[in-house]
């Protein structure tokens, strides 16, 4: 029996939140939702409460506390394998985990200039040089995973994969930022935003009281 | 039989190249190094001769491409096993890919302001309270490690694991910047410095010809 608790942001603009929390969806393991919503007063001793590094997400698993992101998913990949969170094949396992590390460690100015936003558009804004640099730099590694490993699925390695968790938070940012794209990234972004869980999460989102965080 | 190539930057100061490189020494496999000097005019080209994603390290065996410190790192537990490179027990495993994963993005200010030299001693410099708040979550997660996981080896988590080889750059700031550190920080940094292969990096750090990057 899963006794799963995953210690959440607000759903509005928290998108490492989203990560492990689509991925949990995904696989349909149930599991307990514990919201801190972010920049208040006692968010900093809330979120202490439940990881040291005070930050979330954070997975509590009966006695076992996974904090980050992509530990999260690396946790739920190996505890759930019949989930086939990573590719079954070696060399496509090995690029779904670079490409998910290369967005755990970088695209700073996308994520610093496009924040997440889920209740609202802003098309037009973020668009620095940088910021188009990280958007040619991630498209082009989608099309990549799309065009070697794809074939089998709409996501990146055809099934769902934790490499989708990872970009999930980025389909929202190319949505909401109104980001032209070409027509492997428009695809995919339309597959990751018509998900139930996704669909489920904006709802959520729009409907918290404390707004988005930009 | 194996056929590795790691793809690294100066061993003066790329910490992310460090990381791969000591793991790939602590497990005892042979490999082969291509080192692309960091900050030249042709740099860039050349680590995209590489991988498109235009970071070192890189790891390629075979026809399969790592990119990415910690996914090379996630590559060659899953592919060596036998070295043991994440803890046996289950919820260390998850508290070392949780404090790997922390650094792998995080600890920016430490980062930026104490970057990695090998080649000298700045006792002193880069302590603005940012850096200062890295370094006492740092210690303090190796303290919580080398309590709870620690007791078979003197390593965070016994032996050796890539929770080692993740904070093996941080060893060496804190010995670069002169850290005062509390002791059981002391012990694991001279534990880290004092391996062989580290002696080895830092010799070869010393002898390049391009000198430190700050």
């Amino acid at each position: 029996m899963s006794d799963l608790t995953l210690v959440i942001g607000n759903k509005a603009s928290s998108s490492w939140s989203l990560r492990p929390w689509l991925a949990l969806k995904q696989i349909g393991v149930p599991f307990r939702e514990i919201t801190v919503p972010l920049r208040q007063a006692e968010t900093k001793a809330e979120i202490l409460r439940h990881s040291p590094a005070g930050k979330v997400p954070v997975l509590r698993d009966g006695d076992v506390t996974v904090h980050d992101s992509l530990a999260i998913l690396e946790y739920l990949a190996e505890s759930h394998p019949e989930a086939g969170l990573w590719p079954d094949d070696r060399g496509a396992r090995a690029a779904a985990r670079s490409i998910s590390a290369e967005m755990h460690s970088g695209f700073v100015d996308l994520r610093r200039n496009m924040p997440m936003d889920v209740t609202d558009k802003h098309p037009g804004e973020g668009r620095t040089p940088e910021v188009l640099a990280d958007i040619a730099r991630i498209t082009e590694l989608w099309r990549d995973a799309r065009a070697r490993f794809g074939a089998d699925g709409p996501f990146l390695f055809g099934r769902f994969t934790v490499a989708d968790a990872m970009y999930a938070p980025v389909c929202t940012r190319f949505d909401t930022y109104g980001v032209e794209l070409d027509e492997v990234a428009q695809a995919y972004v339309g597959t990751v935003l018509g998900l139930p869980a996704m669909r489920e999460w904006y709802a959520a989102g729009a409907a918290e009281p404390w707004g988005a965080l930009l």
